[in-house]
């Protein structure tokens, strides 16, 4: 079935310590004690690499949610609301991983871009080129007021900060070119100094004379992710994005995403295979379809609606708490912050009348992103018909809780993808690029 | 001999990728393919955990000079001038080590204490308790280029931000209690919310509102390095280093500069235990004075004045390419940048009035750290005589060529150490602080 392989999915495995079902930390089986120990995470990426996954993906967010009730209290009590810096954690697994991609989330708002890129370009030559960066331009006040800002700056202007962020970045990789290093001991020539280059970069919002104290990287550049989904967010992803992270609750709207975000990428000169769309995806699966119910049925007797309105809540910086609980979820007249999620909650509450309680145990579920519950066929099914009706190159997949929720989908899920021939049985290539079979990008060469 | 164990020596070893003196890339051992190459630092970081080491210590600078001549062409040409972020580096060592302290040197001029703060506890964690920040102002205008700025912040200025800049990470590394997390999953109980605290920090450099997302780390607080040697430098390490890294070239220099740091901290309340100065040595180590002798030799003969030149015109923002390299050197009236590298190069010269030429061999080499040339005794007596006489309570050590000269101190003068009862024969604790004698911070607690 493998002989004349056609065209294959791209896994992610987007990772926490939990799992994304609402509560998932409750849950029995989590290892509460190895959540901020490194040998959790590597097992978990062990389990990603034995799986063949593309990728592992961790978000990130600069603070504790927050804005629900005016305190970080209810959500520190009762949410599993701290974290590991990601970048830091995935340069800790590039030492005791081989081959699987390594996914970090840094936001574009706050940090400079000579060390964002000094940092990835590092770990990319670290981990023989599996870096890849999550470019998020942050939504949350709350996020705001840990770099001396009293309020996230608005939509527009993230975006405008994040293009030119990245033209740094682009710049600052592309300072060495490949064959600049010479290491020629007997004459004394380390490098040849024509084959790397200032940037002399002034805009509006850096000043950046480069060029990077670092070589280029076995990636050229580190694979770069993003996942804005509204126009403005649709027109940067198209512009920059290699994979495509989106939250994509139905089949005929992923299929409207991917043909507009393959066709916004038409318009900047790039073509259709030079960005994968990878929708988050929450599989809960077990042998069979009835204990996957169970699975899951265990899991809501967990979920506290406050993980999604905390979180909710801190994205739209407006305190979803001055409403009753069993009420209609209200108007969101003056919310700001994540204009696509907005935008989906007001469809979603049009179409399904939800109360605020119903709201917050599905949002703090999977955050919009699809579930599907099944055997491990149902979910090769569903995975394999979303990718053959056009409408994904792969899936970022969601554990609902773990490590089980993950090593379920490798035992289970992968061979039965791997039989009918959409998935890889062994990695071919070295780097993420290979992986995810994007181009290696050419070094701009300046004078 | 090691029976009733006296105080005991504390040794770091100080790596790049080519060891320390100047030229060292061309010393025909250094394996120049492994540069940028993970497995080469984890060798080079087992050998330091094989030797019992404390801790391994990257420095850092955000650029490649180029004041000398105008132009980093001279310098990428002939020197090492390209490396790694050293923060990424540690943390990808972290998975492939057990017991050896990491330490990498961040600036506080051009970042934001809530990123620096979030990425040391992460490590922390990561690593069981081996994290440690070289804290450094930076000097160099080449370096404010790439953050926005023409022209480094005046000395003191430096220091202001920065001694804030530790106040808001010293707060943040507190904002979480050491018993905060729970993880009662009965009662649905994650953490205690009265045992995490907002920080509400605003100064004249930062607005910090806090908490941070990562809980308490195994050490408290990683350990602090600190290497000021100015007036306002020795103050600032004095309040907060736990490590004090110093050049100091003469044994008499070394004891004044000793008594000082401990007096200064006791003006603040620590203890004489609660620092340790650790001068940088070069050690240049064979079985036999003369073998040793020989290999300086061949060291020699690669050493390029320009090694020494193009760095400390970066370090001192002026261009001695101006002045002819067989003449004198000049009176550095125009410099700027690091106070404490100019009066020790006025001193230095008055005192052997070298030529440009001169110096920039020397300071190239060992950059006025002292360096010793001798048989395993010989380099033992030295370390054994500044150590009882009060000159430091242990040393940084910069092999002058890796990976051969770290594996010759560890196979050759750490035995006669350990001989002699002055250095651990196996690690004792599991944290950094735990090698060092360095006590776990309390956590301030707040309302």
């Amino acid at each position: 079935m493998n002989s004349d392989r056609g065209r294959q999915l791209h896994l992610g495995v987007f990772l926490d310590a939990a799992g994304h079902y609402a509560s998932a930390w409750r849950h029995p089986a989590t290892p509460t004690d190895m959540f901020f120990r490194l040998d959790y995470y590597k097992r978990l990426a062990l389990a990603a690499e034995r799986g063949k996954f593309d990728m592992v993906f961790f978000s990130d967010r600069y603070g504790i949610p927050d804005r629900y009730g005016d305190s970080f209290r209810a959500t520190v009590r009762s949410l599993h609301s701290a974290r590991l810096d990601p970048f830091t954690l995935i340069t800790a697994l590039a030492g005791v991983t081989e081959r699987v991609g390594l996914t970090a989330t840094v936001s574009t708002s706050f940090s400079e871009p000579f060390h964002v890129a000094r940092q990835f370009a590092s770990l990319d030559l670290l981990s023989g080129g599996r870096a890849a960066w999550n470019v998020v331009t942050s939504t949350s006040d709350n996020e705001a007021r840990n770099f001396g800002e009293e309020r996230i700056p608005d939509h527009d202007s993230r975006y405008e900060r994040a293009r030119e962020f990245l033209d740094v970045a682009n710049g600052l990789w592309d300072s060495w070119e490949e064959d600049a290093l010479v290491f020629d001991k007997e004459a004394g020539v380390y490098a040849d100094g024509d084959k790397v280059h200032y940037l002399h970069h002034r805009g509006r919002h850096f000043g950046v004379r480069g060029p990077l104290d670092v070589p280029r990287s076995p990636q050229g550049r580190p694979v770069l992710v993003q996942a804005g989904s509204s126009d403005t967010g649709r027109d940067f992803a198209a512009r920059v994005a290699e994979v495509i992270f989106t939250a994509q609750p139905s089949l005929d709207g992923a299929r409207s995403f991917y043909a507009d975000m393959k066709t916004r990428a038409a318009a900047y000169g790039r073509s259709p295979d030079s960005n994968k769309v990878m929708p988050g995806l929450m599989p809960i699966v077990a042998g069979t379809e009835a204990e996957a119910r169970e699975t899951e049925a265990l899991l809501a007797e967990f979920a506290d609606p406050l993980a999604g309105l905390a979180i909710l809540s801190d994205q739209i910086n407006y305190d979803l708490s001055v409403h009753p609980l069993d009420g209609p979820v209200p108007e969101l007249l003056e919310a700001t912050g994540m204009q696509s999620r907005l935008k989906l909650v007001a469809k979603l509450t049009q179409s399904d009348s939800l109360t605020l309680r119903q709201l917050g145990r599905f949002y703090g579920g999977s955050r919009l992103h699809r579930k599907i519950v099944g055997s491990p066929v149902q979910i090769a099914d569903f995975l394999q018909e979303w990718f053959v009706k056009g409408a994904c190159d792969g899936f970022n997949i969601m554990p609902p809780y773990l490590p089980d929720g993950l090593d379920k989908f490798v035992e289970l899920v992968v061979p039965e993808l791997q039989n009918r021939g959409l998935f890889r049985e062994e990695y071919e290539g070295r780097t993420l690029r290979d992986h995810l079979g994007l181009p290696r990008p050419a070094s701009r060469s300046r004078s």
